[in-house]
């Protein structure tokens, strides 16, 4: 890659590249204008900006190929999983080539007394637990839509489980990647622990892309527990709420998921589900362990919630109990998003100390009635994360700026507290402008290594830093 | 920095600093050759090089001050903790300044709601639980030395409860870090999460201060189980110990120790501590829980010793039983680094998958009876890591040469079992040369890092990559 000097995208690079990667590709390689265009933007509120063509890889090594073909072009390659990204991710501001990873789908070993498995890029959460159903085994990190692995390693994804199992930043013991060199690196052993040199594996998770293209992963997974029990119950204040959550995990009680939808969010689902629910701050709890344990904790807990003002306690075990029971929660995101008819959804998301979570959480409440919004809440509280969906009509411009005034001071209010602009989203294009704000000279640091990494900037450029 | 040029430690160039430093920091810089020596080794079995210079700073900006300097005059900084690490990360090979953190010893919040505190880098892990004591929180990340938490961090540190809390890349919410251009990083926020850029929190965590000065961390903590039970049984093989640990990790006990003794350490237990354990592989294990939960996991644990073929199970709960029954494990390894008079202990440690866990402890020990060798084995089994302690007459050159093609095949083994030739002790000097076996062509994206982040190689030149 010596003699490459920076060049636009220009047309005539991007078709000797097309025709190039054509006769490596076949019908692998498609330049429609629908197909760019479902690349081109996702489930975001940021306006599509298609790619010049998208890619079917289906080995390492064709990525690898790619890449050479690319990088002597100065073609951007944007790493597109299944598409459910929020902040902009996979938008091409300069084109190039979208890198579709879905058909390296395939599930290369499960390691049963290692409690590991080794799977391609490609290979969804679902794809890949209903693949483990009858070995007792099951992947944990569930961001509620069927990402692919690939994609929530690169986002750094997690979701509702986290406060038990973590993110996607503590389950992957290695990955395969191909980087801006053609070199295809893979971090780490299947070793449980490693400190064996600079952590590769963390400073790809949540790269989206820029660094390095993910192919492969080595994920952690879990024995599925003996007994799941989950429980609901409602509090008169969102600080009720988060003071439960807080003496719980204090106690160790071990949350599997404990997830805050505030009144409106309620009302959404009652409106969504025909459910007759208290319109009032509620907590979805679940508890997994052995019959003996999970029904200790379910029974402290309501100590807990009675202890904090909270109510209308309720718990089941069975699978289908459960599901009646967390019918709101599992249907929230679509509840939210269709309760205002003709709206847009803008999904937003930050994370604070859970300390400071009640307080963040009011004043955005605040800000929101202030404006006369519609946007409900809903919180993977353990982690102090929450997200708001402020529900907006896109012609409107007043709307539309009110809104963005909104997430500044949503984003300005968690960093206030010590919090992050994204606890589980992403910077994509989105919240790069936050960066400078949350990590100072840290930013100098990232876009350091992102210039020696990728000197030619080919990675999904002008995200994150 | 732009007009520096790398020149080497010369006496003049050192001199120039030393002097300087004196002005800044007063009797907080010695030249004395004790405390020299004392700086340039530590655990190890790897010849003293003494620093220059040793100094004693008290606060970050000071840190900055005294980096700018060396950067100037491109003379090495090597950051110091509480000199327990293992593998010549101290040794100063190209001289420069011993950057000694121990007065940085400050535990600066401890925010019980969150579960996390911030401290200085040269607080000790023993300092801390003291603190923390009479708030029902502890910090578990345990490596048996009472070490700095900056330098735990530095090395991604880990030790016996890593299996149920995680290693220091696990705990570690945020660093303050001094860069080599004289920046203050903060690495993150306080929130439990974040995918707001690359994770350099991780990327500083086993970086060995090669590329940045950890000056101080904030920690997750976690609440002191109600409930602690330690068990001791024995197997008559290995691979019993091994098979029984799996299963219980595939139940999803909850282990929060258990640690592998083999014969040999046994009676080198026996020996030092006047014990009568019989010698064979045996399991110390320990259960957090409240008393039911505890309870029920020492019972379902008696169960799959049994299976597995363990015998002699004995618990207890009261804290004076549980260290009589430990007692063995607290002293393993003074009790091994003294087990052979006049021998000198080389402290190592690999970790390779546990389903390969026994197969590879019985090679190792193969080799040891081959060699002749005598070489106590204690492993973290819930990780698949384990140390092995050969006792060499370092005066005997024959014996020191075996010694070291045990070395090379330990970690070959270990390897070829894709494993890491380090689970905790980290790459220092002493495991540098296995780098390129075990990262392949990650190795070069290291290098690149190391390079942009610390251009002029005054961050502990020598060591990692």
């Amino acid at each position: 890659m010596a003699a490459v000097i920076a060049e636009q995208s220009e047309g005539h690079t991007i078709r000797t590249v097309i025709d190039a990667l054509r006769a490596r590709l076949g019908d692998r390689i498609s330049t429609g204008r629908a197909i760019r265009e479902q690349h081109g933007s996702t489930l975001t509120w940021l306006p599509n900006q298609p790619p010049d063509a998208v890619a079917f890889p289906q080995a390492t090594r064709e990525i690898v190929d790619i890449v050479n073909l690319c990088a002597a072009h100065a073609v951007p390659i944007i790493p597109f999983g299944a598409g459910t990204s929020l902040e902009g991710h996979l938008n091409a501001p300069h084109g190039g080539l979208s890198l579709d990873l879905s058909r390296m789908n395939k599930i290369l070993a499960v390691h049963h007394e290692d409690l590991d498995c080794v799977v391609e890029a490609g290979v969804t959460r679902g794809k890949l637990n209903e693949h483990l159903r009858d070995t007792g085994l099951f992947f944990p990190v569930d961001p509620g839509a069927d990402a692919t692995l690939g994609g929530m390693a690169a986002t750094r994804a997690s979701g509702t489980n986290a406060v038990r199992y973590g993110t996607m930043g503590d389950v992957v013991l290695n990955l395969t990647a191909v980087m801006a060199d053609g070199s295809v690196v893979r971090t780490a052993r299947r070793a449980r622990k490693s400190s064996a040199g600079y952590d590769l594996t963390r400073l790809l998770i949540g790269s989206e892309g820029t660094l390095g293209i993910i192919t492969e992963l080595t994920l952690r997974l879990y024995g599925i527990p003996e007994t799941v029990l989950s429980a609901v119950c409602t509090f008169d204040t969102i600080q009720g709420a988060c003071d439960a959550t807080i003496a719980a995990i204090q106690l160790g009680l071990g949350l599997a998921r404990v997830e805050l939808l505030d009144a409106v969010q309620i009302k959404a689902c009652n409106a969504h589900s025909k459910l007759d629910l208290r319109p009032a701050p509620t907590l979805f709890v679940e508890f997994h362990g052995t019959p003996a344990s999970a029904r200790e904790q379910v029974d402290t807990f309501a100590g807990i919630v009675s202890e904090n003002g909270g109510g209308d306690y309720q718990w089941a075990e069975h699978a289908e109990d459960r599901n009646a029971l967390w019918a709101a929660r599992h249907d929230a995101y679509w509840a939210a998003r269709t309760y205002r008819p003709g709206a847009e959804a803008i999904a937003t998301d930050v994370c604070v100390p859970i300390s400071r979570l009640a307080e963040c959480v009011i004043e955005t409440q605040a800000d929101i009635a202030e404006l006369g919004m519609v946007a409900p809440i809903v919180g993977h509280i353990g982690d102090g994360n929450f997200h708001v969906l402020p529900l907006v009509d896109m012609d409107n411009e007043q709307e539309v700026k009110a809104a963005h005034g909104f997430l500044d001071r949503l984003v300005a209010r968690a960093l206030a507290m010590d919090g992050t602009c994204t606890g589980e989203h992403g910077v994509g294009t989105g919240k790069k402008k936050y960066m400078e704000a949350e990590h100072g000279p840290g930013v100098e640091v990232m876009r350091a290594i992102k210039k020696t990494l990728d000197p030619h900037n080919i990675f999904n450029p002008g995200k994150v830093v």
